[in-house]
């Protein structure tokens, strides 16, 4: 039973890290509002689709993210935190770190601390923090 | 002043649909640790590159956007809206609409609900809720 949101994140990252995706979904309330985005995917609601969806992802092997500059704002009931992943990708001398942007956000529970959302997006290339602060394709959408 | 979370929510997007970037900005918690991310650009942390950034956007024109299917939570205090964002882009004929995925956070001040967060990223082609439920490059990046 996780006693901190910080806990129940740092839990998550080290399932991911390991490819546990039994831990993962462990980690997630059990309830119909849950929601997970997957960088570049749908919008994945309720507990069901988002533990399928890790299960898959963690199949093909573990997700090395280590994360930086987190953003929190907490109450004694709800965490967020954002968070910048540095995410390993590909293999030998392909490998390279991307960034990837994240919200996440936890519950207490009477079971300790579970994650509720789960947004990821691609950073733009330079990094998170770099870049235009508002590039043209993004005043299209807004 | 706004009364509840929906209030702020609905003030925001008839904000953007009138390109008025001062309510927009009257909306959002002055603080150093406020987070915005716009469809495919950087993280922008604090009051001031949040609001420059709204300023700049919506010099551009309004921003014409539909929220559906949100999912939320609500404490006294925080609560946490994912909406589907349907988005008219282009003019005349060109006109289409795309799917944006937005995560937005309020909090409850002495001077009413304020947005803490705005996490926007692209939804894949076929809207948000359809197309396979993890792509392959999601896999890489998780």
């Amino acid at each position: 039973m996780l006693s901190s949101p910080e806990e129940c994140e740092q839990a998550f990252y080290e399932a991911l890290d390991a490819a546990d995706s039994e831990a993962v979904n462990d980690l997630w309330l059990a309830d119909d509002d849950v929601v997970c985005i997957h960088p570049g995917g749908p919008r994945l609601t309720g507990y069901s689709a988002v533990k399928s969806s890790w299960t898959t992802i963690l199949a093909s092997g573990p997700v090395h993210a280590r994360c930086t500059l987190a953003k929190s704002l907490e109450t004694p009931t709800v965490a967020l935190r954002n968070v910048i992943e540095e995410v390993v990708v590909g293999e030998g001398k392909q490998q390279r770190v991307v960034s990837v942007l994240a919200t996440n956000v936890y519950v207490k529970t009477p079971a300790g601390w579970k994650m509720v959302l789960h947004h990821a997006s691609a950073a733009p290339d330079g990094g998170a923090t770099g870049g235009p602060p508002v590039r043209e394709s993004t005043s299209v959408l807004h």
